[in-house]
């Protein structure tokens, strides 16, 4: 027996819904902002994903050589295909540019619960607008993206990058010194920073700051009035104080992000709580240009675990009508009636085994079918519909006229 | 400069708003017929593949070691991983199983044009039901998700595998011959099958006949009435016989299929027309057990292109609005305007890079919008909104309650 390999998902008609459903409201949020969808290639030249990444990323990606020699490997995030396409194709399309994407992505790595080889990712980039005007837009998408789905017990956290930078610099802090400090404060080893820096302590106060008391610790404090007029637009979203934190801890742990960066962590995952993050970045030195970008992924898998802990269910039910014609004679009648149905886009089956009507209603009835529809010699005759509500038992008729036009 | 590997693509907003429209309209459909989405890995181990198609198939593939050892291959097509994922979940479920699946496979084989290394593919199993009704609801299928792109350049053809294997059977021919002959049929090659078997010639004549006229080549004909019974069926879908024609030259090329089979073509693509191929196949002794599916799959790409040149539009254009506001002390306003836009799901957009009126007006023309609103002093004062319609250039008030009302 072949099995599906390890670490990889088999996505069965429920879990398909489900998702299926939350990649909808994804979207049809991003598309009312304005962002519009784009597709990559799943693989792309394995030197891509080194060069942003630094070349260790190898060992927990798909990479492999194709059959003409080539270094590919399979995505094991968007960010750098998105930034590819812009430059080889969007470059001169009015900015800011506006696009989102969904689809699977790959990492090698030991799979463990809710961590798969591949995974899903939805994602946003707006590109070429640096302001707090497009910072706040950038995280308002992101927190109306999660409230859609109907997410409660989430965390929306908010920070300035260059507020830790500005610091660092002023503390005469080389770069190789503050990748090292950004490692360990998003590690969250604050003893061990109090501990080696001698800067430590005012570094760990800071952190803990809010915005107002942050300013006593630097001289030049431009980073702490942006992010106090990106917060404040947020208010323009709809999105206040009790909303979301000021975290300075929050550095995101990549290297190319500057600027403005946010999380949203569901609570109720634990350990693997961040559902989404994002923030402000320069990629364009790949391809020797310049470009910023404000962006974000969501961890759609992890989003999906998140709704399920909240109880959420699918907003709408929908109903679906199996088809019972009582005698062979009536299945002009019976298919007439699924072919009006299925082209309002509503979903009707019929029999296709021959099955005996009580064997047919119990397959209705384990096939999550809501209702069946009985149609035997007196309904063709009186043009009638016998409708039974599988859940409640009830049947009744009603003219076949009627129960089309009210669907 | 880092490019996208040879034979893939990056797929811009506008080519993504048309693929999203064509994937919506297939996934409606076939879930109207009572099919639900399923999803399979993107890599296989490539001995399913190896089973499925044979060990030739390996030159054709992505095929590569992951880092554990395990051979693993991008999928090719879809079917081997849907009857695997079959026989591994759902192999309980009551019978029939109506699925769908869409996404992306891989083959390694010279770009040419339309034919990428990345190419999509929608395609349904309609498992364990083996009766003509099942066949003759697989083709309506297929060929109701074909016009309800508004596709009409098309043609249907239909056969049943059973005719051929019965005549040649008839004849004493064994099984490493009729694969041969398959082979042949497929390819046209009319003139070779006449010189190189006995039987060439009235084997040629049973293909070209109407289904009364081939009775004459077979002395047993329930493949002939199976078939007819098939197409009296189609009836009940309302497809009648201009829209279909029995071609008993239609053998699929592949091994696994049996019993009735068909394809559509789109007659203005030339030698890539065919958009469309399905039929009914047993699969199950990979997994060493019994099934019989009835399928079909449909080339994205190939139809995508059959729509362009049948000049397909998507049905609704939708608005898309613009808001600038004239003063900055408008904001507030305009931001209340935008939220209600987004939240109706209306999209709508906003300057991000403080743009003068006259830039961003261009901006928004450029980039697609249907129209600006305009919000000035006055506009605040009495509640409403200035629309400019940018393909007329006629601008109106009006009060903003009503206009948000009207979306």
């Amino acid at each position: 027996m072949i099995e599906r390999p390890r670490g990889t998902r088999d996505l069965g008609p429920d879990e398909m819904t489900y998702r299926n459903y939350v990649e909808d409201q994804l979207r049809a949020t991003c598309e009312s902002y304005g962002y519009r969808a784009i597709q990559t290639p799943m693989f792309e030249h394995t030197k891509l994903f080194k060069e942003k990444s630094g070349p260790s990323i190898i060992e927990e990606i798909y990479a492999f050589k194709d059959k003409g020699g080539r270094e590919i490997a399979l995505r094991p995030e968007f960010t750098a295909s998105v930034i590819r396409m812009y430059f080889q194709e969007m470059r001169e399309v009015p900015k800011p540019v506006k696009i989102y994407y969904f689809g699977s992505a790959f990492r090698y790595e030991r799979p463990q619960a809710g961590r798969y080889r591949e995974f899903w990712q939805f994602g946003t980039e707006l590109i070429g607008a640096d302001t707090p005007y497009a910072d706040a837009e950038n995280i308002a998408l992101a927190y109306n993206c999660i409230s859609i789905l109907g997410l409660t017990d989430i965390k929306l956290k908010i920070s300035n990058l260059n507020i830790l930078s500005d610091f660092l610099e002023e503390n005469g802090v080389g770069k190789k010194e503050k990748l090292e400090v950004y490692h360990l404060v998003d590690k969250g080893e604050f003893d061990e920073i109090r501990d080696t820096f001698d800067y430590g302590d005012m570094l760990c106060k800071l952190i803990q700051s809010d915005l107002s008391e942050a300013k006593k610790y630097l001289k030049e404090s431009s980073s702490i009035s942006y992010l106090e007029k990106v917060t404040d637009l947020l208010s323009l979203y709809e999105i206040g104080e009790k909303d979301y934190s000021i975290d300075l801890s929050t550095v995101r742990g990549l290297d190319y992000y500057k600027g403005v960066v946010f999380e949203i962590e569901a609570e109720r995952l634990g350990a693997e709580k961040q559902i989404c993050g994002g923030g402000d970045y320069q990629l364009g030195d790949i391809f020797g240009g310049e470009i910023t970008s404000k962006g974000f992924a969501i961890g759609f898998d992890r989003t999906i675990l998140a709704m399920k802990e909240e109880n959420i269910e699918l907003e709408k039910k929908e109903n679906r009508y199996y088809i019972i014609p009582i005698e062979e004679e009536n299945k002009t009648y019976a298919y007439e009636v699924l072919k009006s149905l299925r082209d309002k886009n509503i979903i009707a089956d019929i029999d296709l085994k021959g099955r005996s009507i009580g064997n047919a209603i119990g397959y209705a009835d384990k096939s999550g079918f809501s209702h069946v529809i009985l149609l035997g010699e007196e309904e063709v005759k009186s043009e009638e519909v016998s409708v039974k509500d599988l859940s409640t038992g009830k049947q009744e008729s009603v003219e076949k006229k009627e129960f089309l036009e009210n669907k």
